[in-house]
């Protein structure tokens, strides 16, 4: 029978009365000195970010908070708190639903690039968008938005950011090239844009910075409990009771079994 | 009927196509610009914070990021890992469990503190105090804590950062004051030192820097998302399948009914 | 130290291998023998009920299944799918929304109906919806509704079955006669009816079989999950991706921040 | 721009003011007259299953409800209300975990079973055991327990249900032949009894009624429901607060990065 104490296993954190220890760093030395995207990296890691790429890990973190009420997760958070639910409780029905496809093609968009990467680079993003449309789907994470046309704001702002650190040597810059490759490639098949849009653009800034794919959508898991804690907190203000989709009147339609 | 367009209204954020503001401003102006725990105060505020605010602000969200798998939200984030769920849904069901008893703590302790304020400040302590007690329990929230003795050691580093910031005029520092009577009148009572624990500490950051109770909780939620998706992240690359709390030999104990 | 067999402990079930017991019954001696309303009375109290009581137990469940995808939820359910969530995780999300306003009604009026009852019965409803209003608000749990009128189909129904019970000796009866009283006193106060709804004539069959206050809602949760379950599937076969509450043309009001 | 109206569009459930007919069917005309397994079977299906269909439907609902505080959903429901929780948010961090690896074995050997089916019955199971292995992995679901030894109680019960149905003509009875292929083909490859399990035997009962596989781990969910609720309902009357997996003392295995 192995022993309990060893049943749960960390290299994160050590813990003694009075002690706390995450990555083998007092937890004192680390309150008021580091970030807290830098902690965020030092738990995840266990190494601190330069500044540079803390920086760039900040502005990935800032640009996804939020989409609006019309976002699965922030109307579920606004709908959660009409329900009674407090915070935490908003925040767990909300989160939950980053799934595949509401939180999950930042994910997409770094095994796409990572692909890319393995097969030579961005030369060889037409081959890799072939053998991603015939292997996994038509669509390609992180480029075209069903709203934001002609493109995604954020999107460009952020590239610009990588390629100022690429300038300055802080990232190598080649998953930049990669996602442009992408972008040029799609655009030449489409005749006409097909932009890079959030998931797209944070996607390079994650694997330039070595996040695994997984953690593509873990980090915007984080980002987007923001907004969905900021519009959980507003609806708790506005009050309303039970508040589903739509104004009553509305409803749904019914589809009648056949006769 | 009301206008469907009207059943959800906000003030954080406006969207048309390429176009995305938050609390008014372009979000292109924001990425790059803001640090992460000043955009988190501006979504939840809608107005940014001094830096010597958003410092304060950021200590408190760097210190409570994790308590190690012996606290319930991070054993479920680990728990619900190995039962195959990925990362939006371990922090689902973790952050979740950050309810009144494991993540309301700092919520109380700033209703505490307003009380006490309201009262006419720290040498009210005592009184309300008796009073917290007579309607609401004998537990202090903030005070106290059951694993680190002495001290819990990321409440006095809080603390002189707090205290920093009074003297630098960034905050009043009344709720320091009102924190460390209710502390003296606890130890006084017991004839030992109840010190102040990281809710008792991170409720005078937030009462100080004028968050509502509720967003107490809400904050540690997004700290301790932090924690939640490091572990879960550990517990990917650990594997284990359907780990419950303890290895299968132990289980639990099984009372039978009485015959 | 408490050993580590002594953390949980349990009168639900005992295992050893190849052996299931449940509430001290061979899991083998239930299978094919209890109903499943059976199965969830004996989970949660011990033994087995009557047939009469079983019965009025699966009314209640049966009568709770759906409210359609106007119910916060329902709609959950449905978008958590278009996210890209399999079933056990829409459910999560849409089963944590069952909170004190969405899935408490019946909770709360079990204890209205126990307070009318310790207060001496039925004739002491006017008295004692005065003090729930003075003590706990205006809102008696369990009476009107915002869409159907004049009157819940479900609750006449179900009340018809208690009275037949109460007629065959098979439960008292009182719960329904102090919900009537409550029905006639409010009626009264209105000058027009106020009839039970769904929450109020669970409840009663709920008091009248004895179960606490908090079962009405986790029995609530328990028939609900069948019509989450449901719609999540169906959603599941139309497709959808990332389905907000509303058309995307739809959106939202935006209230700007006063200059 | 698509109506409103439009946007959620379902065939389960009809609504006017003072009607609901679920699957074209009044409320009132179910409550009181259908099994709460009947009702489950109608809302995922749109008709009513034969008597013989539903008993089998409702054993296996009464299998799965519990497997202990070892099983990661329910020590998650105990955690959660020793956080404060009430019974809908523990219901709701656990049935989340009910993912591939906790909730999922069902579904797949319903999908196992089909893939049988599909080439040609019972006596194909060899060589789709080698496919299964190839393509998906070496673990057959629903076959072998780690804890179960020699076998799980639950399977041969519900096996014995099934051939009985199948004896009167309610079922075909093929999926418990290809299910006992599965078991006779792992004990001559593996030398000894790999006994069907829990999974294993539902998932023939759900194949033989024609659940598609998903709904194999939906109606899974709503049995384990059941022991969650029981669970989460006895641990609120233990009390407890923040209750980690193991007792403080036992906490975790620190694994020291290198140096």
């Amino acid at each position: 029978m192995s022993d309990v104490s060893d049943w749960w296993r960390t290299s994160i954190i050590e813990m003694e009365p009075g002690v706390i220890r995450l990555r083998d760093r007092p937890i004192e030395d680390l309150i008021g000195t580091v970030s807290f995207p830098q902690m965020i990296w030092l738990m995840l890691r266990g190494d601190l970010p330069t500044a540079d790429e803390a920086a760039l890990l900040e502005a990935a973190l800032v640009a996804s908070v939020d989409h609006g009420p019309q976002a699965p997760s922030i109307a579920a958070a606004r709908m959660a708190v009409t329900c009674g639910l407090p915070l935490n409780n908003a925040l767990g029905s909300a989160v939950n639903m980053l799934g595949d496809v509401h939180g999950g093609a930042g994910e997409q968009a770094v095994e796409l690039y990572h692909r890319i990467d393995a097969a030579g680079g961005a030369a060889q993003a037409p081959f890799e968008i072939d053998r991603w449309q015939a292997e996994i789907g038509k669509y390609l994470p992180g480029f075209g938005h069903r709203f934001h046309t002609p493109q995604d704001p954020r999107a460009p702002r952020l590239l610009a950011l990588v390629d100022d650190a690429a300038a300055a040597g802080a990232v190598a810059g080649r998953f930049a090239r990669i996602a442009r490759a992408v972008e040029a490639e799609l655009a030449a098949r489409k005749g006409k844009p097909v932009p890079m849009n959030i998931d797209g653009a944070t996607a390079v800034i994650f694997a330039e910075l070595g996040f695994p794919p997984p953690l593509a959508r873990g980090l915007f898991c984080l980002s987007r409990s923001v907004g969905i804690l900021a519009h959980a907190w507003e609806q708790m203000g506005q009050g309303g009771r039970n508040k589903g989709p739509t104004p009553p009147g509305y409803r749904w339609t019914y589809d009648p079994p056949d006769p």
